[in-house]
């Protein structure tokens, strides 16, 4: 953070606008009129466009007790576009606004937009608008993400049919491991603000809670490799809550192979740590970002050649449930315990 | 409000959402995948995209005291559509998110959602995403509303010129008036809850700040009658700030005339109670919502037939400055007075 505190007030609304925006580089030849007039203008040249909304709301969804300012930016940004690919889209605009509380500063605002102005890099979009205001209490979050697809390209959750492959990117669980070992960092230093946090080791699980990333690559992949996904949606609140979604939606069952999920070392050691399995924290963890989608066997082949993508089971029919087949060889029936905002 | 109370906890958030949105019907062609998705997918045929966002925040842009739930539903849509009318665009599409504590019951959203589809259908948009989550506190409205607008018909902020008219549609002051009111008596109330609020004959100005309604009249007369605007914005922080605005974006000055402001009888008797000036009213009160445009002089017989816009004055070199003659005949500069939020 910044020795200088400069008061938003000092600016006034749309001195602090002007401020926060002042930077902006058009990326996209889709964005006719950006920030700065009533609503902004995206000419998709024939494609469809594709539309995603955030809330993230301080004490909800994140803490700045371990929330770095420019770490909340980038995530606010990415937790968006993330919802772009899942529709197999290309992000391409982001609407973000912002309330919140006079004891932030300017300073603290720009830490904000740096982390979304890396992000709009990395991702390609361009942030076309937004509203700025003031709330009572807190800072709160709503970004809107807008992309463009081909009309015959964009994936829906609903149409999975029976013997597709259920796959999944990266590795799973990481996150929800992260955001258990911040929280009990955070314990201890209330408890005792002369101990200092021990991450040490943990800098994957840490990352993947406080700076995720939306899986462009995997989206470029399947284009690449002409590999048109049948249903497919990003994983926000734990596999097994996404995967109820995708079998409901597409009136299908499934089964899963517990051996086959992807769980890198250090989510093994640190759920060893917390004394939590790994397997659970993989199907109910959530926050991965990472993708879930169902494929043609015809697939197999070119889904194989990229390491990143794990085949974790196939789509059965509906009668036979959403089911999961344990190392022990036992089945179990795949239950939703993601996380839920109202319980 | 019903007298059945259901916990939002009972339902859980996927069943909630399936409950808020289980009688969307599509009304737009454009509208190609609509809520129950990762994202949503608009094909706008060879139009251009208009979007916008608003964030709406318990205490700070309403009072639920004296705010029914399903005006204020209404109102989060009108806000965002008269964005996409201030750019001469029809909107086709809103995505609506929210955050609540759990003082908000199933039934009190239903109220909400009432005013949310009430509005969708007076403008004939689709409510095609969204996000719902809790809040630790208050009531929390994102609204992004998404329209189509050919290439050439778009109207920014920019574009006024020496000689052009400046009009306002419909009257002005009333919104602030009514805002006025409902204060003075939750003042009153709150000191003695015996006492019943005293709104009698004054319907419209509470009307206008309660349940506002977006200009798409204006935007449809300008359309049928071929007049294209050289700038154009909506009224939400007042006449003075919306002016100064197009002024300084399009490099031009302005004359306006205090005696062609359009004022209503009751706006007026209203002011007079308050001991209020009508014109500081008209000229810095906000939220009325009414379209600021500019037009060429040729525009000047077609814009006449029209009895709900007035001509207030006419646009200047940039040297001249923004001024306003009063009735007394004397020069005065026009300066924002109007609502900012950080101060």
């Amino acid at each position: 953070m910044s020795e200088n505190r400069t008061e938003v007030s000092t600016l006034g609304e749309f001195a602090l606008i002007d401020h926060l925006t002042k930077n902006i580089e058009i990326q996209n030849a889709s964005t006719i009129v950006g920030v700065g007039d009533d609503a902004a203008v995206i000419d998709h040249f024939g494609k469809q466009t594709v539309v995603t909304n955030d809330l993230l709301i301080e004490g909800v969804h994140f803490d700045l007790m371990y929330t770095p300012l420019k770490h909340l930016g980038y995530k606010s940004v990415v937790v968006n576009v993330s919802d772009i690919y899942a529709m197999n889209a290309t992000p391409a605009q982001i609407v973000l606004s912002i309330a919140f509380s006079n004891r932030f500063s300017v300073e603290a605002l720009d830490e904000f937009y740096e982390g979304v102005y890396a992000a709009c890099e990395t991702y390609g979009v361009d942030l076309i608008g937004g509203d700025t205001c003031s709330s009572q209490k807190g800072f709160i979050i709503s970004c809107t993400a807008i992309g463009e697809v081909s009309p015959d390209k964009y994936v829906k959750r609903n149409g999975a049919q029976k013997g597709n492959l259920v796959c999944v990117s990266g590795d799973l669980g990481a996150a929800y491991l992260g955001l258990t070992l911040l929280e009990r960092e955070k314990k201890i230093f209330l408890e005792n603000p002369n101990i200092q946090p021990d991450l040490e080791g943990e800098k994957y699980i840490v990352g993947r809670i406080l700076k995720p990333e939306a899986r462009k690559d995997i989206v470029e992949f399947l284009a690449q490799n002409n590999i048109q996904p049948t249903a497919m949606m990003d994983i926000s609140d734990g596999l097994s809550s996404e995967v109820l979604h995708i079998c409901k939606q597409s009136n299908v069952g499934c089964v899963l192979y517990e051996e086959k999920l992807p769980i890198g070392e250090e989510t093994k050691m640190a759920a060893f740590k917390f004394n939590l399995d790994p397997t659970a924290c993989a199907l109910s963890g959530g926050e991965d970002y990472e993708l879930l989608f169902t494929v043609k066997q015809d697939d197999y082949e070119a889904i194989s050649k990229n390491t990143d993508i794990s085949i974790i089971g196939y789509i059965t029919d509906e009668e036979a449930g959403v089911n999961i087949f344990t190392k022990g060889g036992n089945k179990f029936p795949v239950t939703a315990q993601g996380w839920n905002a109202f319980k």
